[in-house]
């Protein structure tokens, strides 16, 4: 049950939501965080004045990837909404995916024929240069539009990998893409036939053999890459949009393909522009902001950093964004919130289970818990530590866009 | 949904749980609780380096028994999985419960007879001697071995007090022990028969009446006790082992039946041992050090001093466990969690619905949040107020043992 029905109000009020990837940390030098140890003038003043938490982006002790993570901040039960494997590579590659669509991510492989019967030789066809791949891509995507009035739609990726999303006529229903994954996942095995488990499944198991055969026809002369092997097949999540649930328009400013996507998932307008930097954000976000009421802009930096176990560099994104500051408040949202998807701590070089520090700025706030805008000084705040989801209700209610609920 | 199902990886680490009973206290001299009145330098300094926080071992108000506030530390919810009263006391007292069982609680009893129908006297035979009570349950128990092919497992308790297993040839089914009490609880009234709620209590409930008339005949000529009544017909419930939740490999240190039983519930080898102190429960647990990974250690004197009203016994307790501290530092587990499994405040007497401090220690925490392991200095910390349940996420994600969720 969603607690929001009936008590959505539109008011025109602006919210802006910046997310800064991966931004939680924990200890790394002298005791002390990646947050603690930047230097954070604007964000120290901002969140003197503004309400504080930590969110938990799924539950205690879970790591999220970027879909779920993200989801938890558009207001969306991430455990109930998860996005299928195939989709989100497609979405990282900036394919749009409909609810026509399956999905699914493509290895490039070596295989070797024993009486007419493939038997894989390497997995990854000995991780062929991208510009390899994208020769071979653009070879079978030339040679095979559509099969049976299935469009078929290709995209390279790094190395050996792609995607493929087959777009049939009619939107799909819920189960067409249970069906099992073609890579054997273990090298002198025969590649597995696609099969459905339900129906529907097995209609679109049977053009995705099709393909494949096509495919490894077009590839059979290539040296390393003759053959594909697909793994994680999906279709879009059934998810309504934010406008319908949430009664704003909202629009997406990020840079990487993947958060461009996650965003169209759930029916923001992606803004294109030129650039990757914050100031060009900014930029752009400056040239909507009559045009839209909910704005979400992404900064990824912060997370590749914390990968890459690079705190400096994580701590001067944290800095970069601290100077651009001043320009988003500038802008006078009604509600602003800043955040990240989930913790990516430099000493764990990878994402982690760890609640995310959290602030919302607006007239109605308690404020004064919070020196910084770090993990120990957010603990002390008036939010409490709380499950991603429930953030986009408290913007709504600063936003003024709540009704009361009961008499 | 379990969202840890797919999540679960191995990886060899070492995760220590240490349970003092009935932990948590409330204000007892001078405004300060028994953690707080106790001398707990290595707590203290162990404190400062671990992530805090409170756990609600129920729900907000609920005050658990011992079967709840272990199961939820255990990782289970207490509300979904319950214990039967006849399979706790079957287990307080050391005896072994299988899925072919029903364990029920019995009370020596006085009754008269009217026109041959037995009538209660006294509902415990006067509180007969607990040496009275071993030579007449040896007696019953030589002379009751079986029934229909249904084993009869006797064992004394104190007092009036005994537990009675009826061992099946087979597994039972779910709600085979839907059986009423036996005992009519007021004096004046006939024992009530043993009835089944469903066709497989039923079969269960017609071997107990043959028992309880069978006792009945071999105690007709006791003074006191010569009648027997039934209480709490429970079966085990169906519980997942932790491994098969987790993938851990657990084991169990405890001294009082009881825990080791509950612990067995979920699947815990029980680690004997001689003596009943933490050094003795150290020694155990140094022997076993490389044969499990999860290490259950349970020390239960904190409660008993508690229910005792004796505050200075619960401090004595705790001062006594701080001293044993570095021992268990010793043994690096990769992941250290004190709590306990509820709050037993002196000023209370008993078990309360007051949330467990809760301490974690693992490389991947915060910190430097809590200045000593207290209720107050607790609640500053990085976890919150969180379900009992939830901890064993936590620490299955600080022993890096959880998969990322979604892509």
């Amino acid at each position: 049950m969603d607690i929001l029905k009936g008590l959505i109000k539109k008011n025109g009020s602006k919210i802006l939501l910046i997310v800064l990837d991966g931004l939680g940390g924990l200890p790394v030098k002298d005791g002390r965080t990646e947050l603690e140890l930047a230097r954070t003038p604007n964000l120290d003043e901002l969140v003197k004045k503004s309400a504080t938490g930590m969110h938990v982006p799924v539950d205690y002790g879970i790591t999220p990837g970027s879909g779920p993570g993200h989801l938890g901040l558009f207001g969306y039960d991430p455990v109930r909404y998860q996005i299928g494997r195939g989709i989100l590579e497609a979405l990282g590659l900036g394919m749009e995916v409909k609810d026509t669509d399956i999905a699914v991510r493509g290895n490039y492989a070596t295989v070797r024929y024993e009486n007419g019967t493939p038997v894989v030789v390497d997995r990854r066809a000995g991780r062929i240069p991208t510009e390899e791949n994208r020769r071979i891509t653009q070879k079978l995507q030339e040679s095979i539009k559509e099969i049976d009035g299935v469009q078929i739609i290709l995209k390279p990726g790094m190395e050996h990998r792609f995607a493929v999303i087959f777009r049939f006529p009619e939107p799909l229903p819920p189960g067409s893409d249970e069906i099992n994954d073609t890579d054997p996942q273990e090298v002198g095995k025969t590649p597995l036939k696609a099969q459905g488990k339900n129906p529907n499944a097995e209609k679109v198991a049977e053009i995705v053999n099709k393909f494949v055969e096509r495919a490894a026809q077009i590839l059979k002369d290539e040296p390393k890459a003759n053959y594909i092997l697909l793994r994680g097949f999906s279709q879009k999540p059934d998810i309504p949009t934010m406008e319908e649930r949430f009664g704003v328009k909202p629009c997406c400013i990020a840079v990487y393909p993947m958060y461009k996507g996650l965003a169209s998932l759930v029916g923001m307008d992606i803004i294109e522009f030129n650039g990757n930097t914050v100031q060009d954000e900014i930029e752009t976000l400056k040239r909507v902001w009559n045009e839209y009421d909910f704005f979400f802009v992404h900064i990824k930096k912060t997370d590749s950093y914390g990968e890459d176990g690079n705190y400096e560099g994580k701590i001067s994104v944290i800095e970069d964004f601290d100077k651009h500051l001043p320009q988003f408040l500038e802008l006078k949202p009604d509600v602003l919130a800043i955040t990240g998807d989930h913790s990516t701590p430099s000493i764990i070089k990878g994402h982690s289970w760890h609640p995310v520090p959290l602030l919302i700025h607006s007239p109605y706030v308690l404020g004064g818990t919070s020196e910084r805008f770090t993990e120990r000084e957010c603990l002390k705040g008036e939010l409490g530590i709380i499950p991603a989801q429930k953030i986009m209700q408290l913007l709504l209610a600063n936003a003024g866009r709540l009704k009361k609920f009961g008499a």
